[in-house]
């Protein structure tokens, strides 16, 4: 296959794309030059000379000379605009901005296919976990029966923090701020919207079904308090924020976020501090388990440096998934055990619980083990907020409606 | 993309042969023929009718009609004519047979190359785990500093079970073999040869070097005694065999198998029984990890699945790294931190041992734990088995030999 030399316009100089112009210009044997950079802040001291710096987004988009954009900015509007014009323009694009991706699934597939060009996003799903280049290249026939993991670093930061160190929530989370895994507004990771927008990601190349990410239930670590870890450690289990994707028959699928309890004798139980691990469960290749650095620009980067390189020898993502049609529906219409620690019992009736195995009630705090259906969790999602409660899935399963 | 209806002629109608054939003539969406299946023993009950198979090669090499050869046969010799000749009618071909592609490397890669044919192996390396696909698509601009893991089911699933369940090496051997793990001759799993056919071929992909594999030392599990698992043990060590490549400089790899010391915050330490793990280490991804199973049929079908699949694509191994040619040389003066346990003080002084740092002396049994050279353990690969020696990698750095 011949290699096409690649004449990069990029959008963002954060510490992913400096640390990508560092390995582009140093790489030996990679063809690719930086023509240009294009940020927003024109008084921010940059580290190499203005020369290389727009602020025109323009210069870049209307550049023919340019034939890949890598698109590194966060705000997910404007980044949508960019890409969708660079797209129009015949440019391929490489981008990691989740929201963007999971917001804007199914158009982005299609304006690939119109305009002939190709998207890559593999740092938007699980750093530098090749996730998605594995389901389309390597799960594309497999019978997939279920994927889940930990997709975010700064909520596995915080929990792991909080569980070996036993350190409160406000402190972990300062903490992750500090060393700048969590932005100023944590909202993105601890309520779960950043695994959410992940797990769409994923589901789109895991079964061929472009989510709405608003149609599945999403929720994070903010209400976590100090009995839940108490209540983990003495079962000998630790609390992840684990999404999870699988087949409840042949044609449909169910997924969610929540918490989860895992056992020392599991993968994702070591997967601790800023790092992601994905577990697949197959038909043929039964368990298998990827783990990476999930948060920092270098973790982001080696993603981004991998789809320019893919970008670089023509690869486009195939979708095969979505080919193959086989999976037509997603459900709510799902039991999950959960954990529910709660205080009132007017909260707790909410939940509509079946099949309770344990309870437990003290001044200090009470909980209850029951299947809850997914259906009902989607139904309370505005009010959870305002509810002083806090929900683990427990991770059994549940018959006969998990399989 | 347009993807190719395959037919294919099979080689080989074992556990592997089977499954895939069940999968293949299941599979919706996926357009592949099984049109014939070359088998050698004539009297062997077959599940499916006689008309499936044939017991002359050349039914399915002079096929014009068949564009992918699928290699599952135990002979690595036989495999070779078949493979080869298969390569040069301008057929595809699929085999998961790694001491043919380890012993006849870079001939093979030089035949795509002539024929414009695809020669697809995953199988080959780490029975279910993608790790060359990974290689050549992922890490292909990554500066990687080493690799290693465990790349054989059949040792890994001995150790585990004299680690758990204090059973003899004997013992433990004689169940491998009745679970279908081992061969009648285990040579070729607990010497360490099918773990070093695997490194070879890993190393192809991850540094672009096609190694001799008599070049490159390997020590496996055979000698090891209740002595060293009660060392271990004490400890808070397991031990594994555990393939390594790494980079000495910029130009130069090591490479060797010897069983390593494996603390319990290691990923390594939970891969057990029949499954295989892999940490790579690099400067932009840092380490990650993928695990799964190592050893059965259906962990082996699914990477030869995967082969076939992409085949339908036209995807071939590009061999990047070595299009790159980054790496040029192999050495073997590279200094390892061991532990031997021995009884002869004279075969002691043969490995030439620096920087002691430990020694035990019992009525029972000797150790020492120091620096060999890798150099010094080649040129006593010969007189090793006839040695009341034990080796164990430490897995300490040792500067300024390893980096």
């Amino acid at each position: 296959m011949t290699r096409e030399k690649l004449r990069i316009g990029m959008f963002g100089y954060g510490c992913v794309g400096q640390g990508l112009h560092d390995v582009l210009n140093s790489s030996r044997g990679f063809r690719a030059d930086i023509v240009r950079i294009c940020v927003k802040d024109r008084n921010k001291k940059r580290r190499i000379p203005m020369s290389n710096f727009t602020f025109d987004k323009n210069d870049i988009l209307n550049d023919p000379s340019i034939n890949l954009v890598v698109e590194l900015i966060d705000d997910a509007d404007e980044a949508f605009n960019i890409v969708t014009t660079a797209m129009k323009k015949g440019k391929n694009v490489v981008t990691a901005n989740k929201v963007m991706v999971a917001k804007h699934f199914r158009e982005l597939v299609e304006l690939q296919a119109k305009h002939k060009v190709s998207l890559l996003y593999e740092a938007s799903a699980g750093a530098s976990i090749p996730i998605i280049r594995n389901l389309e290249e390597y799960y594309d026939n497999e019978l997939l029966y279920s994927l889940r993991g930990i997709l975010n670093g700064t909520t596995n930061y915080i929990l792991t923090k909080m569980y070996n160190e036993g350190k409160a929530y406000d402190i972990a989370l300062k903490e992750a701020q500090d060393l700048g895994f969590a932005e100023s507004d944590p909202t993105l990771d601890v309520d779960g919207w950043d695994a959410k927008y992940k797990l769409c990601i994923i589901t789109g190349h895991a079964y061929g079904l472009f989510l709405n990410p608003d149609e599945v239930f999403h929720y994070g670590i903010r209400k976590i308090s100090t009995f839940d870890i108490q209540h983990a450690k003495e079962k000998g289990f630790k609390i992840k924020l684990v999404p999870f994707v699988g087949k409840t028959n042949d044609n449909t699928i169910s997924g969610f976020v929540l918490p989860r309890f895992i056992s020392s004798d599991k993968y994702l139980f070591n997967v601790d501090n800023e790092y992601n691990g994905v577990i697949t469960e197959a038909a043929f290749a039964d368990k298998q388990f990827f783990s990476g650095k999930g948060a920092g620009g270098h973790a982001t980067g080696s993603a981004v440096l991998s789809d320019i390189s893919a970008n670089s020898y023509g690869y486009r993502y195939e979708y095969k998934k979505y080919q193959q049609g086989t999976v037509t529906n997603y459900t709510r219409d799902y039991g999950i055990e959960i954990y529910l620690r709660y205080s009132s019992e007017k909260d707790r009736k909410l939940f509509a619980l079946k099949d309770v195995s344990e309870y437990f009630s003290s001044k200090l705090y009470k909980y209850v083990i029951g299947v809850v259906n997914l259906e009902t969790l989607y139904s309370l999602r505005e009010q959870l907020s305002s509810m002083d409660v806090f929900i683990v899935n427990t991770g059994r399963k549940v018959s006969p409606q998990t399989p």
